[in-house]
């Protein structure tokens, strides 16, 4: 008997990754809601629960978990251990394995974090006629740290992560006010042109990510990134933390639509 | 000498209120944010965090000091155990004193939590051309306890307070599109008319605040409310907490614009 499942629901996607299937979840289950991945002991929580209250920006809380619970109301029948395609290990904030399931690295003082990801904006823009070169170029998002510094919380500190986006300069109004509908995915742009004000030397050198080309007259525009927390963690070393790799999303239930603002 | 205090800013009246007058903050420092406040024990303050995380619309938590902190962002040289004109004291959920001040009750371990409150929100209405009936007949608004319940937290659990207010027929959708571009202050309402399906058995008796007449042609409309943390308090008696006494707002240095949308 062959069950038919494929990456178009969230259900099917999340099976796939299950089961083993090792890939980017961009353009899987269109139209639902892909979530930033981090598990901390619960000793760390509190610090990482304050960080997203105090940059909610770059660190948008969708559910945060009870400690030692691998279920989401963002997606109740999913396994946080197993539904997503790829994790990092990290120890004393270095990478240390890229396993495909942390069922053997469980443990029950573990809490959860899920945090909004800019692919369900890039919906929204597309929607509304903007053009998203990265996914016309078929590479991951341009990503880079910034010198602007998060509000630190307890001991968790870093600087702020941006994503880039060219945008046609006739555009930027546009995306501005279509993100800015949705603050639970990293809201309206942090910077629009002017990379030397965030300290980014060189707009085609990501610090994560692909370079994306510019078409002629796009403008860069900055909107605050997910892998915000994960630099707070690599300089502030946690001795114990689980993230999805980069790309490697947790595919929710939740339609973008239900964090899109009337 | 004398220095000129008045309370149309937010700097005099948290004036006023630290040298003893003690009076309800509505209408003092038009424009500024007020906030509800409550403290807690460390220890607690976790489960309050994840409490206001999990249920944003009663509990949008707009700052969280540092444990043993008495500053906030909000308002950079106010002392938050003297600016409020009224604070409540709470011993294993029950109330056990109003202070003026909470100098001698002072913690170490105390981590403040500063609370979005309707007043915002009603500015907007005003301005909008919506009625807000509770001001025009001089009185508190009318609070209720709900059935429905707040997703829980650790320890903390309750049930969800509202605010209703009166408004006419042909101005629902404007009070809930105004009222919507706040989330960080309650946002849209959570319920409109059929104050049964809440468990509200009548409209013209309120758990907490004062009856507000209905003029004809007015729609009971409900807000989540910033009582909504004070509830969870008397249900699950932490050992110690300090919170604001009802209408005595923590007067915020923020414009309620802050809090408006786009």
């Amino acid at each position: 008997m062959t069950a038919l499942v494929d990456a178009a629901s969230p259900v099917g996607a999340r099976r796939l990754y299950r089961d083993g299937l090792v890939v980017p979840t961009t353009g899987h289950a269109p139209g639902f809601t892909q979530a930033n991945l981090v598990m901390l002991p619960q000793d760390w929580a509190y610090d990482m629960l304050l960080f997203g209250q105090r940059n909610p920006q770059p660190v948008p809380l969708l559910d945060v978990t009870d400690a030692g619970s691998f279920r989401t109301a963002l997606a109740p029948d999913a396994d946080l251990r197993t539904d997503l395609p790829r994790y990092r290990v990290w120890r004393d904030g270095e990478l240390v394995d890229e396993p495909t399931d942390v069922v053997d690295l469980w443990r029950d003082d573990l809490v959860t974090f899920l945090i909004g990801c800019s692919f369900s904006f890039e919906t929204a823009l597309l929607e509304a006629g903007v053009p998203v070169r990265n996914l016309e170029q078929g590479r991951n998002v341009s990503m880079f740290s910034t010198r602007v510094q998060c509000r630190p919380a307890g001991r968790l500190n870093g600087p702020l992560v941006v994503s880039m986006r060219p945008v046609p300069a006739a555009l930027v109004a546009t995306a501005v006010q279509v993100t800015g509908r949705m603050p639970q995915v990293h809201g309206a742009p942090v910077h629009v042109g002017s990379p030397g004000e965030l300290g980014i030397a060189d707009v085609a050198r990501p610090d994560f990510g692909e370079p994306v080309e510019f078409e002629p007259g796009d403008v860069p525009v900055f909107w605050a990134c997910g892998v915000t927390p994960q630099a707070a963690l690599m300089s502030s070393r946690p001795p114990f933390a689980i993230t999805h790799a980069p790309g490697h999303m947790f595919v929710t239930d939740v339609p973008d639509s239900a964090y899109r603002m009337p």
